[in-house]
């Protein structure tokens, strides 16, 4: 009899529940759109529903280990209430997680979706063989996570790992949080389509002004031209670069960890802001100078292998994930195996 | 019998070496001008001369639990080896551990003078009630200390918690590390002169004027002119706390940690800084803002006691640090005993 975990990767578009077995094998997975403007409650109960369809099938050969949530927003681990969750109306200050107990009877955990990415590429991807590193996951917004000793660090309240909402420009653009600046407003998918309506606006980027008239205008779209040699749209993702630099330099001088790693969909444009973020990471980071391995990682796999092997437990590996979207969904199915319930 | 240890503090200006039993009573202390000038060796030589003296004045009617030793520079705790140290010209790259255990027969541990201090802090100060904390020492430079899990966070390399090169203004004043606007250039007693010389240089600031034609013109000195209304000292108490709260609002965005203490010489200007350092990190952490105590602890020890049984666990304490200059002595003591040499 093997063991399994369900795991929920909620996100504002889709919602996702799989059963993954004790060794990180994808048994199975339901995708749905997440009903967002159907309301809360209806996007509690198809998830409920998945995850019990999933249960029903997997319990007669199979023992449950937990089931894992991972949810786009600040978390307070204690009560399992939602505090903040921009992208999904009507979640903040509401106790989601009794709410999915007393519809499933049984234990849930839930995480915050980047803390949960984290673990998943600490798992089964980019941070396999340290057991202390830190992720920033480029998505709408940008989102991070800790883990430390191997395990994710929550802070006193579950809230840790905010980096996105770290000043990168202390006068900068406002964000949502309150804060002016932070990094993911330079950073995030939503940041590179906003530089680029502003670059559209000064009537100089005649190529971006064209893609934007695409109804599917993208952070995507605005990378493939950079990488056609658009230089609006090139500079824009050394904006990107610098601002992840800026908060990187700051993560390696405070916790001087072997390896920092860049998730999220919008990570897929490594190669047009890797080289400014790395830039601005020697200039600023007096450790990230004394620790930098002679060549940074490219963030190819094979990279990040020799980098494992060469450079481990001296060096600061900055790296990219590996898992793509299903780092979520592993690393949900690993916090249910190791919260113990 | 009793059991005791040697701690030593290592400062740019003063040498101090005490015996300090195991419940942190301090036994004796041996304050010495730190001989610069004379150089490196002279000033090893100094040290380990006290250190000796004290070993034969205690060792016949107690048991040496270790010596630790506080550094101001970035130590490789691997190798002992002190890789960079502003105010000790001459001892980056060299191995001080390996010579003063030569010197000594025996061993010792070197730590960063300002995580050693955050030690003291949480052993016997500010932090004693809880596992939890960071601390920002404002001295000639502005040091750090992060504390998890009762016990230093080291890092992969020993150089965690170079919180006063946090960049809290990235285009800002150039720093001796190479980045630019680190908080050391704005919350240093270093940057408090230097601020107060830039106020005069505009013809503005006649009070600063009139307190520099003082060879002692201090960071003490413009902080007795904001206490007393002077406008221009005040605005530069006031950027001391704005650059205090940009690290701050990443600190508690980032770690989410119960407890920050802020301390270190400069920090007993406290009044001048605290509320622009409160009203910066209410504005900007949206983790402080969840979890913020319904009145900032005003950093007296009597508030401190109280928040640590009402708000412990679930509120962020910013403080003053207790314990004063003693923190790193206390802070070596502690070091030498938990290392387990």
């Amino acid at each position: 009899m093997t063991n399994y975990t369900i795991a929920v990767d909620l996100g504002g578009t889709n919602l996702r529940v799989a059963a993954v077995d004790e060794q990180g094998h994808l048994l199975e997975k339901i995708t749905l759109g997440t009903q967002v403007s159907l309301g809360r409650d209806r996007v509690i109960h198809d998830m409920c529903d998945s995850i019990q369809q999933l249960m029903q099938k997997y319990t007669s050969s199979s023992k449950l280990l937990g089931i894992g949530i991972g949810v786009p927003g600040i978390i307070d681990m204690e009560t399992g209430m939602v505090r903040e969750a921009t992208n999904l109306p009507g979640w903040a200050n509401f106790p989601v997680r009794s709410e999915i107990e007393q519809s499933l009877h049984t234990h849930v955990i839930l995480g915050n979706d980047s803390k949960v990415a984290t673990l998943g590429e600490k798992w089964l991807g980019a941070g396999r063989a340290v057991d202390d590193m830190a992720m920033l996951t480029l998505g709408t917004g940008v989102g991070g996570g800790l883990i430390l000793g191997g395990k994710i660090w929550y802070g006193m309240n579950g809230m840790a790992g905010e980096f996105g909402h770290w000043s990168v420009e202390p006068e900068g653009h406002p964000c949502g949080c309150g804060n002016l600046g932070c990094l993911e407003q330079y950073a995030s998918a939503t940041a590179v389509v906003r530089m680029a309506r502003e670059a559209i606006a000064t009537g100089k980027a005649p190529a971006l002004a064209q893609a934007a008239t695409d109804t599917e205008f993208s952070s995507r779209a605005i990378y493939n031209l950079a990488v056609q040699g658009d230089g609006e749209a090139q500079r824009i993702f050394r904006r990107v670069g610098s601002a992840l630099g800026i908060a990187l330099s700051s993560l390696v001088n405070g916790l001087n960890l072997p390896m920092f790693v860049i998730g999220g969909g919008a990570a897929s444009a490594w190669d047009a802001f890797a080289p400014s973020m790395f830039e601005e990471l020697r200039s600023r980071s007096i450790v990230y100078e004394m620790t930098a391995p002679a060549q940074p990682i490219d963030g190819s796999q094979g990279a990040s292998e020799e980098a494992e092997t060469s450079n481990l437990g001296r060096k600061t590996i900055i790296t990219r994930a590996l898992l793509g979207s299903d780092a979520g969904l592993y690393g949900a199915a690993r916090l249910s195996m190791i919260s113990g319930h």
